[in-house]
């Protein structure tokens, strides 16, 4: 904890998490499994595997290399349960306000309702809504696709850029690397950092009258990717010599109507979604149009279906053989009990590379909060660091210090079976390295077989005196595996959807607003006025910088006086 | 800390770490500097970012929004005295064998040893070894580059790829990136996945008559590279039609010559480095050959110079004003008296995106460890958790947790004042967006500036009541402000030299040996023996699988059963 709680729950009244029943059980729990390992727990369990594993179609999460036996399973779930895990699901489900900071729903899954079931919002069906966007985007991506689409020279779309940040980039470019095997339309780039940089070098080579621009931002307004919005503009305008081929080679994602129409782009090419599609989860919505360009709205379709399939389990399945609920309540486990402050994510498929960059923002964005629900300063960890890069790649990074630091980072390997690019025993390679990992974290290596080791190389007593304490592996650290037969878009969206529900359930758990982000308000607010500071400044006129600490003022300073003159 | 001490300092001897003078000290006064805030230091002294900052031409350290006063900073300077940072340091430069568990020298600094003094290891002066590679590199580059050396069909080289993983990969990839202004040669590629996916994406669309891949491989064993280099050698011969073709499409840097020869490799194509350079600051060596292919020799040399004018500071400047020292110490103030676990990394320009993950190899494989140089288990956290994406993406994903989380989040502000592409008001806003960020993170907004605030904003008094808590900013959390004029191949050099010291002192004084990576053996000792039973039972042979744990055991089996037929 950073800071006393200025708001003291005793203040706004209720039981603090930490001295609720379940809590107190695990915690008195937690003393006992400390000091038991994992080696033990396998061997007194031949069925250890299956006793801690779960499938839904094709994906299978093996949780057995925790920390944890059936009583901590147990104890988990009556967490969850006594948290109201099941009762806030439905209230989600069933478009409840649950995101009581903004007063809104919260319907990542209404978006993806292959059922079609009536999700109602303020007593209206949300669905018709739903559904008439998603033809929308099939009839827009087709035309584009299909050639039907042409730019304003008359020129088929050959580029796709995509400008966004936060939940409209991380996501989508996520899923359009992912599915590169399926990527049969238009390339795709994506544009989100304000640094012209990611402009320039993403337009490289590209020929603006091929080009479809992609701006989402629901509100229009964000400061980056209208920046880029602008800069994009200009440069096509420039290059097609008509402010009219904005009309050809611009679309919106946006709720903001008034904004997208004075930018110049047409109702039929603006694609509305709803306030209660948060940032975060916002690419089963229009958000994912670019996706759906990518790969074709078909395949975006099977991506919805994936995800939809976890939601049913999610609101079906009992606690004990939930994934996304023991996701999150091994989570807990070692953030609370164990002290964890990160969590390492390791997809073993390159095409996942930055599924961990994407999860940073899911996770952390939403959970990384110390206010609960009732205004009251949390009395505990929540939200941990997320962080990763693919395997193999990590290994020869940073996993030294997952297995013989001094912190203890849970991590989930993501493995998959099959290859889209089969090349001769590449595969087998990676799974290799992917299995053999959490079994080396999970069993480590004793001094005595340290020992064994080297005096069978015929190292003397002194060298292995010297060597072996550096040889050594505790061994015990936690990893979940989820193992996918392939990436497809359906087994993408699963995994996705997986994820969400994991935070969810974190957020209920630990009494946090899971859908805000009060917490990125503070730095865009002083961000703004340093910038009016600074064009003042360049401009020559004076400026009172004295409201500032004398560090932001000589840096701000520095910068003005630093510049190349334009 | 995960475990017990199994063998103890009591029985090496010595006096704990935590149990010297200067860390009580430190302790007693981290207890009295907790409760202070930020805001109230900068109040107290308007001197106060001049007092702590420091430049190194035009590289400005601020460090002056961390919690500390001089106090403290006499305090850590102590520590580092008494750890013998200062005689540590010149052991290194003069060629001592401090990679104790290995018995070698630790020397990039000699690679970029632009002053040419001699340095010494066995008695020998390694710098005509030095500058005979140098040479070697300059040469070669230029033919490639000037078009003299031509592929086997007799055209141009078009594109590098570079073969590696880990030091040989996330330094070169790194600092080619950073410098895509200055890349005027080929195009150059990086190619460390042992998932074919990485060959099959980076190789699409090149031609290979055009194509020279770098193999960087300090042993020519490692796993994926040498995975991915035959894969390579045999697309191309395929291509080419004729083994002989390899000898103009392959350069290999390594140790290994023997190995280098049986790929088909001639010894003009070979580049030889040293035990004593490290993989994880090999760069300057032969290994930063494919950065001299893309930018030029005399841009790699400036890249030397750069970190040899931050070499000069380091072994110059007393710690007070030492600003590697200072980096490490703040570093260990944060981590071993405030409990802080990670560290962000966030570099405010779009070239530097890769650095935080070349830093976490670099940082986290260096002291990632918990024995110490004496074969004891360490009483007190070493290495953080390193992690970060670049700004102001970051801004969108996951600056939530460092802003209001529970957990003390330390950053490395890097800000860029000039872009290499200046459009519009993209720099001010992106500069601008960093100087506000450590504002805000020192500042903070406290509950009467938010009741002000939404006050002002016209809501009543049970809107304020309820929005209120989750609007308040506890700021006083700390951040380093580096600040570039511009990147260029000097300050990069600069750049990557300050945080190499950076992880060095923090080395020395956590007491671990920070040039060796034991912790990443166990895992390819058990992918290995995966390796060898996946193939076994795709061709069919009956494996005994029983010394493996059922999890892993199971795992197998899932991959050999649903892997597609080949």
């Amino acid at each position: 904890m950073l800071f006393d709680s200025e708001i003291d729950r005793a203040v706004r009244g209720g039981t603090p998490l930490t001295e609720t029943v379940p809590w107190k059980a695990l915690e008195a729990h937690s003393r006992e499994i400390r000091d038991v390992h994992m080696r033990e727990l396998f061997a007194a369990d031949p069925d250890r595997s299956s006793r801690f594993s779960l499938e839904i179609e094709d994906l299978l999460f093996d949780y057995s290399k925790n920390r944890i036996d059936e009583t901590t399973v147990r104890l988990l779930c009556e967490l969850a349960r006594a948290s109201g895990v099941g009762e806030a699901a439905h209230a989600m489900y069933s478009g409840e306000k649950i995101n009581c900071t903004e007063d809104r729903a919260v319907l990542h899954v209404a978006l993806r309702n292959r059922a079609n079931t009536p999700i109602l919002v303020d007593g209206e069906d949300v669905m018709p809504g739903v559904n008439a966007v998603l033809r929308k985007m099939r009839g827009f991506s087709e035309a584009v696709r299909s050639g039907q689409w042409l730019g304003f020279t008359g020129r088929r779309i050959t580029s796709v850029v995509n400008i966004g940040i936060g939940g409209s980039d991380l996501g989508p470019a996520m899923i359009c690397e992912a599915l590169t095997p399926y990527c049969d339309g238009p390339r795709v780039g994506f544009i989100s950092n304000v640094d012209a940089t990611d402009f320039v070098e993403k337009t490289r080579g590209l020929d603006p009258a091929e080009i479809l621009f992609v701006v989402a931002s629901k509100t229009f307004t964000t400061q980056e990717t209208m920046t880029n919005a602008h800069t994009a503009r200009r440069w096509l305008v420039d290059a097609l010599g008509d402010e009219a081929a904005v009309a050809r080679h611009f679309v919106a994602l946006s709720t903001n109507r008034e904004a997208v129409e004075a930018f110049g782009i047409t109702p039929e090419c603006a694609f509305d979604f709803w306030y209660w599609v948060g940032g975060r989860s916002s690419s089963w919505s229009a958000i994912g149009l670019t996706v759906a360009l990518a790969v074709g709205f078909d395949r975006f379709v099977e991506l919805l279906d994936g995800a939809h399939v976890v939601d049913r389990h999610f609101i079906g399945a009992p606690f004990e053989e939930n994934i996304p609920v023991l996701m999150a309540m091994l989570g807990i486990w070692y953030r609370n009990f164990f002290g964890a402050s990160t969590k390492a994510v390791l997809p073993y498929d390159q095409y996942l590379r930055r599924f961990p960059a994407y999860l940073q923002q899911s996770d952390m964005e939403s959970n990384g909060k110390s206010t609960d629900r009732d205004g009251c300063r949390v009395g505990y960890a929540t939200g941990p660091v997320i962080w990763g890069e693919p395997g193999t790649n990590g290994q020869h990074a940073f996993y030294q210090l997952i297995h013989q630091g001094t912190e203890l980072v849970p991590c989930d390997f993501i493995g998959v079976i099959n290859s889209h690019n089969p090349i001769g025993d590449h595969r087998q390679k990676l799974v290799a390295n992917c299995f053999a990992q959490t079994e080396a974290l999970m069993q480590g290596r004793t001094a005595d077989e340290v020992e064994t080791d080297l005096r069978a190389k015929g190292l003397d007593d002194e060298e292995i005196q010297e060597l072996l304490p550096h040889k050594v592996f505790t061994g015990n650290r936690p990893t979940n595996t989820i193992v996918l037969d392939r990436v497809t878009p359906r087994s993408l969206g699963m995994l996705i959807a997986l994820y969400e529900h994991q935070i969810f359930v974190q957020g209920v758990v630990w009494r946090v607003n899971s859908f805000d982000q009060w917490g990125v308000e503070l730095g865009k607010v002083l961000a703004g006025r340093i910038l009016g500071e600074e064009k003042k400044l360049l401009e020559g006129e004076e400026v009172d910088l004295s409201h500032h600490d004398s560090s932001t003022r000589a840096l701000i300073k520095r910068f003005v006086t630093r510049q190349d003159p334009s």
